[in-house]
Formats: structure tokens, C-alpha cells, sequence
């Protein structure tokens, strides 16, 4: 089967098309024919490097992806020839809080990803998922999706009435705008873009904050909520935006911690805010299967369709990295197999 | 002033129009030109002396009502002249949970009601009320909007991709359906009706059981939902409906005990069925203030709007309330000053 | 190996000594030496055919033990051979909330318990258990432990300044009354027995009624908690106690339905009290394997040791089983092997 | 009557003792004669100008005492002369979230504190005590005391088998170790000095690190915990401690956000370590009276009794305050009236 590695070396000139044999399923395994791959920031960490510096190559890189289960290994029950699904980003994190052990069973890193033409999982690693999507639409849920699920409603408890800010219109934040809009939340939107502005109020967006022509944004947000304060923002910013984060969030509010886009080590973060508001830092690694299939209830009760940016042939999976590198896009860039 | 007032006996012969001199308003309260009041089956509990047989008269009925500050007394700062405000049901009862004294302190039964030109309130006691409703919208939330608030967001914590049964079609109801789609979630109605359930999809149901035509609904109820189970029902029967609601939820559901409707004691209940499957069965007593604000938010952010069957002049006192007993109401009726 | 069996029709008289062959384990699954069991009110139900009557025979009964891993199936890893383990009383239910098809998997019924010298369980099924407990000790946890683990900690958050009610002496009710004092709760208990209370509180209970002398228990309780009401009520009376758990609690307050003593089916459960005190009925129906090693933690701690009221060797089970009929006793019965 | 003031500027140096005139307590206001007062670290943040350097001389500073009501004002009903209270730190922060306009009038900054023969206090800012403590131990209670136990309990969930990290032996520390071990849980206490380990394991801690000794006193923790991590941090280091903090705690666990101790602004926050683990920041600014009151229940039940260091008499109250700015105490430093 076709695939693509990443061989020896980091950096995306490392990323190169191979032949691998098919996999066959083991005892609990299905073979599954991959429709649709898609693509998250973390995809590059793991490229450059970054993510994890002592990672074992040639490893296939992605997530994310959707499926065709064309093969059934020995007793397998969950599924059945024909069946569309989606393998979860931590394989084995079923429910509850994952151990050490299980936490570091990821595709795309340190296992094997997405961007292939078969894989072989576990059938516990894997979702039915929501019929009226297109793959590709299918192929952005298991990080980007889960991550906001996660975020907006497991932890941030959303509620009709309440205002959350998203920074930036990666898949994530599309995601959360969508969650929380579906919730009867008020959202603001926050990018360096007029015009991402303007697509996020298509979206459902109720304000956008351009932080580049107004870097004081939490101020800007403490007036739009007239003094009160947001209920919860999504920091994806990481270093460079903590402290405006917790600025800008009402007494006991939350700032959900994601941080994938700029550096991980925050200079001056001011606790003294945080404590004195009674704000909660939640951290947030993606999720488990149960919170998956509950985002799967709503999209497919709420017929709510993922925003996809770009689609790619598999044969140019290496330009569509790239145009993720670039960093202009409105929502996912998916690949079609 | 004119007023209606329950006098020497129950019963509705028993409400008759009085004058009563205006009230004025002490240290911490505020004066109420009332425009508008809403009735709810337990205004007839009290007028028929079912409630409470006790009852002091006389008494001015009915619990909700919206109306304008025309003046203050001292020592007050929450509003001004010219503020639209509702009273709080349990007058005193803010935030967390009331004391056994501050619980016996609800309009329109210890306390004078709003069936009135005027009346004096603690400030409070009172909230600011959405801009955009009608005096008659507005005058439908204090005990029927906010008790379907408690039940449905403050416990039941709903979210996307639930569902919800709601039965019937009176106030409680239908602001419980409309709550439960404003967060993304799937409700069923059951009503005796055909048209009620009609309408009930015009308001966003997805799915109405006849209950008269299937009294065994939570079958029905089950095979709607692949035998799964609903997340919450909004019990309403009381006596009569306990174990089918019990029946439809899923393991680990809830089922919310209001009750207005049909008698107070229930003969059969099914213990086992309810730990069984780890049933939560959670009382509502209307709600606090924090939870009257934080609906309040909700409405205006999504800009909802209560469901009004009539108006009637406020002459008419006496004839909305034999309307109200007639039983066959869609949504709230109201009294227009 | 010796094993006990249901055979042939319900009642003790149906519970016979046998010979069954010694079981080997599958893939997944470990052979345990079974040292000893436990009994619990739920074992009579199964073997007297209330619990199911369409029952099928023969079955060995009883959901609790203890024993040592002898001999270890393909593809396990969580157990070596030599380590202590219990079963989790519902096989399968590791976190969560379980399926139906799950939490049809109870030991003692419909799967075989643990009257008999070896069984073979999957290893998810399997906790290691507390270091200085004796196996009779160990014994009474699955069933007894967890579901008051399960009531206490898990829904009814128990913290030190509540007050808890705990109906009877037998194993949940014991296992409520230590675990409540374990978080700095105050305890009531009930009974019928003068001794049983003086016995509760050398174990740490605060407060004992004697229903038998004070029928009107709930009013008992009110004054004691100074017209407060209690936190929580565990519910084990069933179908005679239900409206006075309810009245004793206060604003807000938890009644957990365990109920496996008296009848199923409640008459003249006054909704109306439940309501207006926003009272939240809990069923409680065991627990999953995550409740069972956060409750051994809890035990290892603190050293806690559970109450062995009598210890029957495996040849007199039956007659263990009729002294468990005669109700009369204090903590667990156990059977050792 | 006599009082301390912070008079024309900052530092020790400008506390002086002077006469006042008695107050009176206006409509809603008791009078209290002050019998003890105690000292949090706060009050040298105050003093110094660190915490506030805008704040209006001339203050009496300190927030934590308890007195006998020995006047009421008109209008008052929660209290009667003779009456032993407290009052709150926060003062208008009854329960729930306060707004940022209640948030500012604290005892001791801006509001005039304890160091004086008497103090006039809203009667809804004050709260009964428990009987069995002495006036220097209930002073302890209204910062330190409600501080821990809004961490430990309200916002922690502490339960039996939790591990509780508390750093450093001042009265939030060990309020937070005697709340943890009172709920059953293990207690880590961090400390420079042995002496101090060795006192707190008499109060019940389960394990002392030295951190001078072993500045990676998180790797220790993870040790003794097996590798599993530890539920909760009580973190009062602030910016020198933080990473270390996030790096102790297990996948879902809590770090406290506290920090009085040193700086507020931490360099070098690794966000990346606080979401993989989904570690969750919890800010805690003392509490609100409902905290307070629930507190103080506990503490009667279990009859614990806060650590006091020494206690001075009012004439050296300035010897107090630098006897704490030495900063080489084991809990409470008090004063007597």
C-alpha cells in the first residue's frame, strides 16, 4: 500500500512517499481503508522534531483520519464489514483519566498515523461516527473536534447565556465557536485577520477582536461584556497571551490551556491575577472515547457540519503540510484519499 | 388601587375585586406599577385552598408578574426610576439554598401576590428583565421560566446531544423544550393533544407522543431512542407517570420531581427499577435569584421568547383563572394592566 | 473442585455441596484459589428466586471473595501469579456508566459466584485489594464496600461537618458509618436493636435511634440536628422508610436508594415533600471497578478494617446462609476456605 | 479606645499605637469588643505597600479576630450581646461568586482591620464560632483558616486516599494539612527545615521532604507515591515552585494557586507539562461567609484545634508583626485583648 514516512531526519523534506506492505488484523484488531486524513498543528511538532525530539522513525505522521473497516480480525465485536469510523487520538484512553502508559499511546506519535492507505487498529480505539458528514468533514474530529469538545463542554460546562472567547480560526477554535454557539453561548472571536473576522461571524461569531490592530484585546472584551468579564476563553496563544487570557475572564472564570500554536514556556505570568479572581487554568490533552461519541450525539442530532479550509489529493499530502505551515487557513486542511 | 383578593373561604367565587390603598415603600424596598401578571397552576392550588389550608386571608393571588419602579425607599441602590423589574418567587431566597424561613416567603401565598395595580417589594427581591419581551413574556418567567431553568441547566446540566422528555404543553413545559434546544439538545413531548404535540414541533420538539392514544410511552420512548434511554425527563404527572419516567431514562439519568399537575402521593412507585439503573430523581422548588439572572442572560443572548396562549384585561382576573382550569393552555396566559 | 450450587429450584433447601471440574483460563482470563467469601442480603434474593425468577440453574451463588492468582491465560498483564484479587461485583463495569448488557454481568447471578474452592475470571475484572486485611475482611468489600463507597464518597461527597443517616447494622450500612466518619461526617444510625447501637458507637457513630421505641425516627432527627435536617440519608428500608428519609434531610439534601431490605415497591411516597425541600433520590446499584480501587486506597490509608460479624467454614455455607436469613447480625458473614 | 494605625506611609515603622474614639453601630451594625486578633502574611503585604500601594492612611491593619457583640444597632437580628463572633474576610461576600465591588472591602485593606479594643461590623459580615476554641483560636480562622479549607474541600473534593501536598508550615498550611487528613486523605508537607517535618508529622502528616536538602522535591514525591502522582497541591511559593507543583500532581490533578509567600510573577511557566497532564490551576482568594460557616461546623464536630505559634499581648502588637516578618513560625501568631 501507498503511504508516507517520515525518514530520518525532522523537517518536512523528511516526509516521503513509500510502499509498505498491507497490515492484517490481529486477535481484537480491524483493517480499515483510509478515505480521509486530517491535518492539525501538532502534525508539524511532530515533523520538526519539536513535539518530541526522540522520536523513532520511519513513523507514518497524522492523526486523524476516517475510514472503511474492510477486515475483521478474531474476536472483534464493536464493528462490521462496511462500517464508516474514526480511530481515537490516544489509543486505549476509553474513559475516565488515562495512566502514564496509556497517555503515550498516540497516533501519529509515537504510533503509526493516518497517511496510508490501510492501518490496523485496536477495535476499542475506534467510533462509529456521524453519518451526514463528508470524510473529510469525518477526518477533523478526533483532535481538533475532541480537543474543543473537551474543553467547551466536558470541562467548561457551557452554558446558554455565558460568553467564551477563541483565539484564533484554526480547527480548534472553529470547533469551540461551533460548541459553544450550539450551547446558546455568547462567542467573541480573536484574530490578526478582518476577513477570518468576518467568516467567524458567519459562523455564529457575536463579536471579533483584531489583536493586531488592538493588542490591549482583554480590555476591549472587558467592555464589550460591559464589566462583567468573559466565562471562559480558549488559550491558544500559550506564551504569548496567558495573562491577557486571565484578564480577561469574570470572577471564577476558566482559561482552558490548549497552547499549540506559539511556545510553551509562559515569562511573567502573573499568578496574582489569577488568584485573586478565583480563576481555573484547566489543561487540556485532547480526550477520551466517551467524550468522542458524545460529540458525535450532538453533531449528528444538531446536523452541524466541521468547516474545512482546503482539501489536497493524497499524492500532494507534502503541499498540504506546507499550507498548514504557512498558517492562513479558516479550519481544516484535509487530505482525500 | 384595584386589586384582586382571595376573601373568607377558597375557591375561585372566592377572588373578588377590592380596592386597597396604594402601598408605600419602606428602608430597602421599591414601589411596582404592575403592567402585567402570569398564572400558574399553582395560583388554583392556593385559590382552592389545596396548597395551603391554612392560608390567611385575605390575599392577593398569584406569584409572577412584571411591572415599572415608580418609587424607591431609603437605603436603596439596585434600580432606579423607570426600571423594568419581575419580584423573585421566594422573596429572600438569592443564591445556594434557602433556610426553612426564607422558603416560606413566596408571592402570592404567605405573601400578598401580584394580581394588583401596585405593589412594594425588597430590591432584593427583584431583577432587571430582557429588553426585548413584552410585559406579558416577561411576566411568564418567575415561577415557570425559572423552574424549568433549575431543573433543566442548574441540575440536569444539559448538553448538545441529549434528550429530553417533556410532558405536556403547559409553561413548564414548554420552557423546558425551549431550554433544552437552546443548548443543542433532542426533546420529546407528550401531550394528549395531536395539535398540542403539532405545535410543540413548531417550537423545535423532535419527536411527540400521544400519551392517550400509547399510555405506554415510555416503550415508545425507548425504541425512539435505539434503547438507550432519555438523559432527563421534566416530571410533570406526579402520581400517575413516575414509573414510565423512571422507565425512560437511560443508566445514570435523571428525572426532575415538579409535580403540579396531578396529586401529590404515588402509590407504586418502583424503588428497584430506580437504583437499578443509578436513577437520579432530583426535586425543583422554582429557584434563586442567581438562577433568574443567569436565565435572564440566556434569553436576552439568544433572544427567546416565552410562548403566551391569551391575554386577558386585568377585569377578566376571574376569568383567566376558570381559562387556567380549564387545563387546555399552550404555553402561559396572562393578565394585562 | 468443591463448589456450592443452586440446583433444581429456589430456597436453601436447593443450595447443594458438588463436584465441578477445576476451570482453566482462556485468553484475558486468570485462575484465582478462592480463600473467602463473603454473604450479602442480594445472595438469599437470588437463591430464593425474588431477585430473578427466571434464574437459570444450576448456578454457584454469592458475588463476594477473595483469593490468589494460581494460573495466569494468554494475553494478561495486569496480575503475576501469587497476587491477592477480588472480582468486581460486576464484571465488566470499569468505569463510568455501564451498558445494560454490561451490568447484566453481576457474579452470584447470572454468572457463577464464588461459593466453590477456584474460578476463573477476566483480568479486568479483577482489583488487587488492601496489604493488612485479613481475607474475610477483603471478602466483604465488592459488594457491601463499594456501594457505600459508591453512595457515601462518589454521589454523596461526603465532607467533615455533614451529618449522615445510616439505616440498620448489616454490611453497607457499617461501611456508610465508617467511610462517613473517615471524611469527619457525623453519623446517626438506626436500628431496632438497643446493643446494635451501643455496638455502632464504639465504631464511631455520633447518635443511635431505636425505631421500635421512636416510630416518628425523622422528627427523632430533626431536633437532634437542631432543626437543620441531615445531609444524607442511606435509604435501606426500602418501601416502609422512604417518606421519612425524605423528611429528614434538609434543604438540598441527598436520599441514596439502596434498598435491598424490605419490599420493592413504595405506596404513599409523598412526591410533594421531595419537591419543595428540592431533595435529590439517589439510586445506587454497586459500582464500578474505579469506585472499588479508590475505595481500597482510602482502606490502605487509613488502615480501616471492615466488620466481620461471624465466620462459617466451607462446609457449613448453608448453614451461613440460613444465620444471614435470620438477620440478626453485625457487620459481614463470612465463609472461609 | 485603643488601636494600631499604619500612619504616613509604608513599612513597620509607621504602625503606632493611638486612641480612637469608640465606634457605634449603625442600622443593620453590632458592636464588638475585640478579644484576640491573629496575623497572616497579608498583613506585612499590607503594611509594606506591596499588596496595595494606592491604600489611604490612616488603617488599622489586619483582618482575622473574634470578640463578644457587645451592642446592636437597629434593625439587626442575627445576633444577640454576648454573642462570640467572627467576622468575614471579605466582608459582603455571603456565598457564590462576589462582584468586583464586594471583592474590594476586605478587613485590613481597604477597610479598617481587628488591632483595636473594638470594631463596629455589619451583622451579615459575621459569623458564630465554634465553642470548644479559644479566642486566639478562633481568630485563626477568618484568612488562614477559610483559605485551606476553600482549597482543600470546596474547590479540592478532598477525599479519604487523596495525597495532599502542602508547602511550608504557616497557618494555611497547616489548615490545609489538618482539612486533608480530617477527609482521610495523606498529607506531603515541604518544609526547610526539619524541625518543622518533624512537628507536622505529629499533626497527622504522612511524609516531610526538606526541600533545601532535595530541591527536586517533586521527583520524591513522585517516588513515594509510586509513580502515580499526587491529587492536590496546596501551592504557596508561587512563582519559585510552580513547575514543580504541576510536575508532582497525577493526570487530572489540582494545583491550588495560593502564593503569598513569594513573588507573583513566575518566569518560565511551562504551559506544555500543565496540559499533557490535564492539570487543573484552581486561583483561591480566602472565601465567602458559606465556606466560612461549613468550616466552622466541621471543626466543632471533630473538635480539631488550630495550631497557634505564640500569642503576644496588644501593647507588642508591632513585636508580633515582626516576629511574623522573621518568618521562622510553626502556624498562628496571635494577639490577646
Amino acid at each position: 500500500m501507498r503511504a508516507f514516512e517520515i525518514q530520518n531526519g525532522f523537517g518536512l523534506s523528511h516526509v516521503v512517499a513509500v510502499e509498505r506492505p498491507k497490515p492484517t488484523p490481529g486477535p481484537g484488531e480491524v483493517l480499515i481503508k483510509i478515505h480521509a486524513v486530517a491535518l492539525n498543528a501538532r502534525d508539524l511538532g511532530v515533523i520538526n522534531g519539536v513535539y518530541n525530539p526522540n522520536l523513532q522513525h520511519p513513523l507514518i505522521p497524522t492523526s486523524d483520519g476516517v475510514g472503511v473497516v474492510v477486515a475483521l480480525g478474531e474476536q472483534t465485536s464493536r464493528f462490521k464489514i462496511g462500517d464508516r469510523v474514526s480511530g481515537i487520538f490516544v489509543q486505549g484512553w476509553i474513559t475516565g483519566d488515562p495512566s502514564e502508559k496509556v497517555l503515550n499511546q498516540s497516533l501519529g506519535s509515537p504510533l503509526d498515523g493516518m497517511l496510508a492507505e490501510y492501518t490496523v487498529l485496536h477495535e476499542d480505539g475506534l467510533v462509529h461516527v456521524p453519518e451526514h458528514l463528508t470524510d473529510e468533514e469525518v477526518a477533523s474530529l478526533p483532535c481538533a473536534g475532541v480537543t474543543a469538545w473537551h474543553a467547551i463542554v466536558t470541562e467548561g460546562k457551557v452554558k446558554a447565556g455565558d460568553t467564551v472567547v477563541v483565539q484564533g480560526t484554526g480547527g480548534v477554535s472553529l470547533f469551540a465557536l461551533q460548541f459553544a454557539k450550539l450551547h446558546g453561548a455568547a462567542v467573541i472571536v480573536t484574530s490578526s485577520s478582518d476577513e477570518k473576522l468576518k467568516q467567524s461571524k458567519k459562523l455564529g461569531a457575536d463579536y471579533g477582536i483584531n489583536y493586531r490592530d488592538n493588542p490591549d484585546w482583554d480590555k476591549e472584551i472587558w467592555e464589550w461584556t460591559s464589566g462583567r468579564g468573559v466565562d471562559h476563553v480558549i488559550e491558544l496563544g500559550g506564551a504569548s497571551t496567558l495573562n491577557r487570557s486571565v484578564a480577561s475572564v469574570r470572577f471564577g472564570g476558566q482559561v482552558s490551556l490548549i497552547g499549540l500554536l506559539s511556545g510553551h514556556t509562559v515569562d511573567g505570568f502573573n499568578i496574582m491575577h489569577a488568584f485573586r479572581k478565583k480563576v481555573r487554568l484547566q489543561g487540556i490533552n485532547v480526550g477520551n472515547r466517551d467524550m468522542f461519541e458524545a460529540m458525535n450525539r450532538a453533531i449528528s442530532q444538531n446536523k452541524l457540519r466541521p468547516v474545512i479550509d482546503r482539501v489536497f489529493p493524497f499524492e500532494e499530502s507534502v503541499e498540504a503540510l506546507r499550507y498548514l505551515a504557512e498558517g492562513s487557513y479558516f479550519g481544516k486542511i484535509c487530505i482525500k484519499l
